[in-house]
Order: C-alpha cells, then structure tokens, then sequence
C-alpha cells in the first residue's frame, strides 16, 4: 500500500484511511466501543489533553504558507512529548494515548502518515501505545490527544506541594527549544555556533525529550519524598510562578544558576538580557520544574550530574525574585504576564 | 459575569474563558498537569474518544449557514451521551471526561457556555464531571470528548464475544432519532402524529439517553454472564454486523420484532421500506444491542418490560439475514455499504 502516500485524504477515503491508521495502533485495544487498559494495584489514573490545530500550533503549509519548521513527523514526536511530560510532571507513568484528528479532504495523506511515525517514534521509546481515536472532517488539520498514565498515590508530584524549606531544582537546560526555534526562523542567528551545537538547540525544539526518567530516580532515593513540581512547557518562569501559586509561597532564583545552554555563552550578538529572556521565558523545553527538601535535592544531584541544577529556594514572601548575587538592589520580581526586563526592578 | 454572554470568544479572552469553564469543572482534577482519577480495585480502565466540527457534526450557524437543528445545549448533551453511551457498550461505569475546544475567534461566547450547561445537565444525570481539557483559538468550532470508565475484568461487553445460541437483544427502539431529524428538517413529515409523538421523536434526538442503565442489571441476574454488544450509535444494522463480524458469526433477525416507534405506525405517508430504513439505518439512537443466552435475555425482559426486545438470533452462516415470516422467499441479506430495499431478495 505504500503508493497511497501521495493521494490526498479524500481520494484515500475514509475506510482506507482507518486502515492505515490502525497499524499503528494496539491491535488489542482497538475494534470495540472502548480501548480497555489495566492498571497497577491501587495506582491512581492521571489524564492529560492537549488540541493542536494547524496554523496555529504547527504548520503543514496548507493552512497559511510560510516557513515550515517542523516536519509532520516532528510535530508527531512533539505532540506524543507534551503529553508524556505531564505525566513525567505528576510522577506518573504513561499507559497509553488517544489521537483525534480532524483532516481537511485536501491534506496529503502522507503527512499524516509521517504525523503518525513520529507519534509511535516518541511513544516507543517510552513504550506506550496508541490505543484509540477518531478521525472526522475539519477545514484545519486539528490533532486531539489525550495522554492516561497511573501514579502510586504516595509518589505524586503536585503544584500545591511546595513548602517553605525546599529547595527548586530544575532538569536540563532552558532556552534551548526557543533558540533552535530562532534558528530556523532568523538565518543570522547563531552562525559563532559549531554545526552540532545549532543541531542540539533545533532537536530540542523539533524532538524535545520528556522526563520521564527523573521521577523514578527521586522515588529510589526516598520513596516517602514530598515533591511539587510541573514541567516547563509554558516556560521556566511560568512554572517557578505557577507552582508558588498552587502552593501560596514565593520563590528566589539565583541568577548565576539559572540553567542556560553553554553554548549561550558564545552566541556574541545575543545580549545578555535576550540570553536570560530565552531561559525564563522561551517555553517548550519540557524539563521538570521542582521543589523539594535540600537533602534529597542534593542526592538527586549526585546521582544525575550534570543533568540537574538547583537554582533557588522557596521563600515566605509570596512574589518571585531573581537575585543577582553581585548587586542585590538590581534584584528583579518576575511576573507572569510580561517578559524579563534586564536589571529592571 | 452574567453579562459575558453578549462577547465573542475573542473579546473575552483565554483568561476570562478558562475561569468561566472551570467553573463546570470538576475543582478538586483540575489545576495541575494531569488530572488524577481513583478507579476501583481490580477494576480495568474504558477509555472512548470523540471528535465533532462545526458545520459536519452540528451547525453553530457561524461554519455555514442552514437550519439548526440541534443548540448549542443540546450539542453538549448529545456529546456526552455519545460518550457515555460508548462506556455503556462495554458495561463500563463513567468516571470522567476531558474536553478540549478549538474556538473561533468570531463565536459568540454564549454558545460555548450553552454547550457546557449541556454537557453538564447530561453528565450530572450519571455523577459524571469534567476533570479536564484544552482550549486554542481554531479556524472552526471544534469539539473532542474523552471519556474514562471503570469495568470488572469478568463484567466486560465486547464486540467479539457473540457465540451460537445467542438471542440478540436490543433496548429501546431505533429510528426515533432520525425521524425527530426529519421532523426538524422536513414540515410536512409526521404531521399524523400528536404533539407529544413529534415531541418525544425530536427528544431522542436531540437529547439521547445513553443506556448505562441496562448492563448492572445483566449482572444482577447473572454475574457469570456472557455478553457480546456494543451501542447503536451508527444504526442497528451497523450494530449487528459489526458484532457479527468482530465475533465471526451471522444473524437472523425477524422482520416482525424490528424495534420501531410504535407511532411509525400512524405514518400513512410514510412508507414500510421508509420505515424499516429508518429503524435499521437512522443511527444515533444510542440504545444497545447484545448477544446472550436466551434465558438470561428472558429474565432481562421480564425486569425490563417493553425496554428491550429480543429480536434475532446468532447463526453459523456468517451473514445477517432479515427474516420474512409471511414470505421467506422475500428475506434480505444487510450489508454494511448500503441501506435497506425492501423485498430486494
């Protein structure tokens, strides 16, 4: 069947379609009113959902022209991904994900079909299946997915658990999915990077990677641990302030450790204040954000060198501030709604 | 906020709109990264998914302009019946549903909050919440539903599980929905009928009522039982040869026991092939259809009197035959692909 990829959606039709679609689905959950999935002893479900809708979230070239920076199979990794990093964010597990899609009768079928690769590319690796869905018409491309995983109720990780005390630790670095996206958009950005440093920052946008490796490490260093935390999908300094939200505290960052990308460092046209802009603001790095006792913190920093980073503390006073060790009155209050304006505080 | 009902989705703004449907959320699921949802000890996880457009599934009257057959209340009500209704196909209990919303920026805000009223007055009826979603501005009003049910691993209802010997019982009746669609669409159709016939034609339609009803009562008279089914969703025709198949089986079912309104009968302009078409083929009725043995669907009947009908049989013939009592040169053989021609042989 492989000469159906260049039919669009209308001339595959409907029952071809479905066809095609259920290869890459679990043939045991599909075929009744309902897929059916167990779950382990006394674990509770988590659910996520997402919509994505082209022209808006991604772009197949049909909806408006212009330029494509992710590939259909990208957007599939990216849109598995999302998913599987709110379940990383509660501490759960992934079972398995629904996809809905509305398709135009225009789109090339092949798109869809490398949509559909890179969903089952990420989920493999996690090994979670695709386990239902529901294709219909629609002007837009339109993608639905809905993620369900199963957390040990003594191991979830919840926004309203920050406590005075802990300490924020973050995973990997921020800014990177923001400045591969520059890359793609801005020829002249980045050009003082080696060719493998510009390839890191556009996989990280293209095919970011969910955490859902760190929970299991915390819990194996103390299974009892109490951990707030979100992933960092709007953001780093919209999690630091969601999560201060949920938990009715405030937050002090460091400035000299928020988590940049080395290779920041030579990017000589790239000011300071965009460079910490991208970090706190740039989104779509999907890390884990978390707040946690200094102790286990630090364990879980030994164990994962490199890979995590404590940058601040939770404080009592309920606002966010960067602190800048070297002059303390150039210290700035971070808020949701605007970006970081260097030194403006 | 009374008065947000005049505003377009874009004069309100995301803030506004999230705070607004929270408000028909369930508080204690929502607010952080995924939802958590308890699910009964032993108990396996139903997961049924949906996706419905503006102006191919139902008419906000903005995707094209026409006669609206169904508000905004009632899209609500009818996708969380389809839903529910999928859950009780499998003899799964509802535990919740996610729902995410692609909004044009041009719609009028009170119909998203309709909608919700109507997902709610239908949930409510089946101590069912909202326990999350998505919402993104999209070219077209888009809705997708995933609903999340319980169901005891030896209490499962599955398309594949008819055997020979079963009876094939169906609840309600079929054809009520597509001629409460006539009576909207078509004046001079049902004008024999008294208020309340036309009345209750157009409820089934607008407001079906999924049958989670039916399968804990199956279980009341026998725990052991095997039951294969699913919902009548797509027609009871569908229905049947969906099952027939999943089970590799055929069926004979008996012209004189086709489940019709009983006030088709006053229909004297409308024709026996018309109304047999709609019975087998009208769709969305939302009732069940379930092969069983006959004692257990005798004892169902005797508890359900007048809601339920046995209507056929299984048989070894992989075919589903339409018996003619009177004349059984005239039996029909139903496909899949096309609708009912009476007599057609």
């Amino acid at each position: 069947m492989s000469d159906l990829t260049h039919l669009t959606i209308a001339q595959l039709g409907e029952q071809r379609l479905l066809q095609k679609l259920y290869e890459y689905c679990d043939r045991r959950a599909v075929g009744d009113d309902a897929a059916l999935l167990s779950i382990a002893p006394e674990y509770e479900l988590a659910v996520t959902t997402d919509m994505l809708v082209d022209g808006v979230h991604f772009s197949s070239g049909l909806a408006k022209p212009g330029i494509q920076t992710t590939t259909p199979f990208d957007v599939g990794w990216r849109s598995a991904a999302a998913n599987l990093s709110d379940l990383a964010a509660m501490g759960a597990s992934p079972l398995g994900i629904t996809v809905s899609l509305g398709l135009p009768a225009d789109l090339p079928y092949l798109q869809v079909e490398e949509f559909y690769q890179g969903l089952k590319a990420c989920l493999t690796q996690y090994r979670t299946a695709i386990i239902g869905g529901d294709v219909c018409r629609s002007a837009a491309w339109t993608v639905s997915i809905t993620a369900l995983g199963q957390v040990h109720p003594q191991r979830k990780i919840l926004r309203t658990q920050a406590r005075l005390g802990d300490v924020i630790l973050v995973t990997g670095v921020h800014g990177a999915s923001r400045a591969g996206l520059e890359l793609l958009l801005n020829p002249t950005f980045g050009q003082e990077l080696s060719r493998e440093e510009r390839d890191n920052l556009i996989r990280v946008h293209q095919r970011p990677i969910p955490r859902l490796d760190v929970p299991s490490k915390i819990w194996q260093i103390d299974p009892q641990a109490r951990v707030a935390g979100m992933d960092s999908s709007d953001g780093l300094a919209d999690a630091v302030l969601q999560i201060c939200r949920a938990s009715g505290v405030g937050a002090i960052l460091d400035y000299d450790r928020l988590p940049r990308p080395q290779c920041f460092a030579k990017l000589r046209s790239f000011s300071e204040e965009e460079q910490v802009n991208f970090t706190l603001y740039g989104g779509e790095d999907f890390e884990l954000v978390l707040c946690l006792e200094e102790t286990l913190a630090v364990a879980l920093q030994a164990q994962l060198s490199g890979q995590v980073m404590i940058i601040g503390q939770i404080q009592p006073h309920k606002q966010v501030t960067l602190l800048q060790r070297e002059n303390s009155s150039q210290n700035s209050v971070l808020a949701l709604e605007k970006g970081f304006q260097h030194f403006s505080g």
